[in-house]
């Protein structure tokens, strides 16, 4: 019974703007703190940020037990991705980490903090999910491009190593030269030393270009319009149904009814 | 009496196609003149350039006055915000600048005077409000934007500050170069030089170009579409009712008014 | 009675699908022609290619000549801008250039030859067609933009000049060197050198940036999806009535039909 | 009869979910082979990486035989493009290389094999169709492109090429130094180049990018939304009518029928 009444109160916390609010100061502000460790500061405010850290990290730790105790059914909480984040960030930051090396993995894991940002405001996460819906049709169009990079990689390393090993040594420094080239990074550079020797692999170069920034760039593009498109649909008849509006399903059951009573009467 | 007839008289002015067009044509002529003034131009042209600022001062204030004096309900004049943004340019470019160092604020004061262009023409207002709409979905797509540049500017702050301290020193100048990275500006000479430290450092840039400029670029030309998409169909909606063309709920009706008869009938 | 005759059989050869096939294939010709002259070659080929040169203007003006004759209406023809504009191709290049200077300028009206290509195919200059559609709308785009660009060179102006008369030196150049920047070419080298002295105008960069091509790409954008979707809307409504399929109107009138028969025979 | 049974199981194991699974994963550590070709490796490990190319050339061959066998109609398999082309890359791979020019030319056949990924993974195909299926629209996109490259080519070969003979020599150089400015590869730098003589050639370099990178990519753009939203509008008039949703036509149908009944009582 007191635990029920806890619990309810821990819930109605966990819903309440001001605390929500509060959260979202202080997980700006432990992004402000992890901003300055990179600045040259004094050794005694290296020490304040410490304890800050230290409070910052027991206070995301009350806050999910907070969200957690206050779930009514306990399995539904980590059925939400998002409470899964939310609970492995913080419990890996409470890892204790005094190695030097090991220090820098700690702070990176505190920089991933920032990330909870995405889990407590809801149009960011709203934002994240539609991105994550277009995932799977993208999928394909990555590994379509990886094809395409792959057969241009293995061409440009088998011809151009000798000119540039530094660009085309082997496969994988081709493929990351490719990319360069795909994000005009000083692309001609790139393709006037191997005209030199090849003078003709200009059409290499454009061909590649086309390949990948026109078609590809485009296809993406295309998917997203789509999803958005989608979504809009949706929203679109949701909206027209929630507004009683009737649909060509009603005219028709309509009419139906109409010929019935005429049926009926002769 | 006499002021009603005034106010009448300067409303006329104010809707007037040639004052209208005047106003453009003295916006258009203080734009000249700023840009003149970046020209090594001789001292006697400098005077004369001097002179016709302060015209052009006294004209955008009686302009100003005349669209006040001409509003019926004066309420209703600083209820438009470009009428506001209008009047604040004006007052400000009254106060006296004589200072070397003031006269330079003076002078930009003076340029912003060619935005008033966008609050004359009626149809780069519009275009103007059409940004506006989009500015808070497209508001939450930033908030994300600086949420991924916020963590990736603290790894790289973190780990390449000791290879190149004019590029990576804090996370302010971090989060300028990933801004260079995004943009593609000569992102593989900033790479290279890490990688010569981090061989593995392009799985850093190569994941940060993806999740910035292909996922946030489609995600804005989505909302953009959107935003496009709901404009027109709301136009075509207002167009159809204009036209009188009949729509799905004008059928549901008349059907119904045919069961009334049928029913009345029997 | 003879020149109806006449008129009559241009006509017929002017729509001729092997006639248009031939004048694309002296257009291709020519425009391979004016390419040759910017290889070196020898004497006796460039008189050739002078000879050629005659042979296809001489061509030309046939062409022009029998799509007018075989006009009906005379007037009619120079209604069509891309008549007009074939025929002044035409004409101009039919004055005799012999001096050195005046060659050049010849030289550029024989390449222009090479857009009759679109007046002659007519997917090009559908094409073209809608593009010029979406230029009004473009305008006002442009005109924003070119606010946006008079202010910001201004105050480029203003306070860069001192650092790099260069790039900053007066209005116009300050345009130039800001559409650099908006192109994204070496804009960061153009940044660090202004931020040795202002050590902030990295706020006057990204903000410029954020101005022009995030908001008016997508503006772009937005305008041409509309162009597009619009003409595509039509392209349906057309189809639909062509296809005979029935309209919400055509489905209010017969339930009008409908009613007035219960009616009648009430 | 025995053979039609051979042929029936052949069938049955050319559509096995295993089997399909089997020939991706050859195609892919087909892939690995080509890319570790390009690694310094020992030479017993390239013995090795000889017989496993074999082994492979000779799976393919025994995969696309079975395919063969498998399908019941024979003509039909040379009726899908992506059968021919699997067949053709497997047969011009059985060809023995031995000279070491040809070598090379061997090596970039067996590159090819990846895109069999492509003819075995359904999604990509259907990709790559809906990229063909642009293709005729985008073809008068690309003839007006050239058109432009082609006469802004003959243009500056005609003024620059004494300024820089390796950008601007001849009107096949200077197209490619015009794909290097669309692509604001250092432009800027080519710009300025010429500008030192002719100093208003910023016209020639800024209405180029206009014409190419504005208006043509907007036009891209504008296809390939049209042929997504074309596709996308089929899909769902598609989804209707397997959905049994009554349409316009259908309610039309509907109310003639109560008509007919009315007209028969009469």
């Amino acid at each position: 019974m007191n635990s029920d009444r806890l619990q309810a109160r821990l819930y109605n916390l966990r819903h309440n703007r001001f605390f929500e609010f509060f959260v979202v100061s202080v997980i700006l502000f432990s992004a402000v703190v992890i901003g300055a460790k990179t600045y040259d500061i004094p050794d005694n405010l290296l020490t304040v940020i410490g304890w800050l850290d230290t409070g910052i990290t027991f206070f995301f730790l009350t806050e999910v037990s907070v969200r957690f105790l206050g779930e009514p059914d306990k399995r539904n909480f980590f059925k939400d991705p998002w409470n899964v984040f939310d609970a492995l960030i913080v419990v890996v930051s409470l890892i204790p980490v005094e190695d030097s090396e090991l220090a820098l993995v700690g702070r990176l894991i505190r920089i991933f903090r920032v990330l909870r940002m995405v889990s407590v405001v809801p149009e960011l996460r709203l934002l994240l999910n539609s991105l994550f819906k277009a995932l799977p049709q993208l999928g394909y169009v990555i590994m379509l491009m990886f094809i395409i990079f792959y057969i241009y990689a293995a061409v440009g390393a088998s011809f151009f190593a000798p000119i540039n090993k530094v660009l085309w040594g082997d496969i994988s420094i081709s493929m990351l030269t490719l990319f360069r080239v795909m994000t005009f990074e000083d692309w001609t550079d790139v393709m006037y030393e191997t005209m030199t020797v090849y003078s003709f692999s200009w059409i290499y170069y454009l061909s590649f270009i086309f390949l990948t920034t026109f078609a590809f760039l485009n296809m993406v593009i295309g998917i997203v319009v789509n999803v958005m498109e989608d979504e809009h649909a949706q929203e679109a008849k949701v909206q027209a149904i929630a507004d009683g509006e009737p649909t060509i399903q009603d005219l028709s059951d309509q009419i139906k009814e109409l010929k019935a009573m005429l049926q009926q009467k002769q």
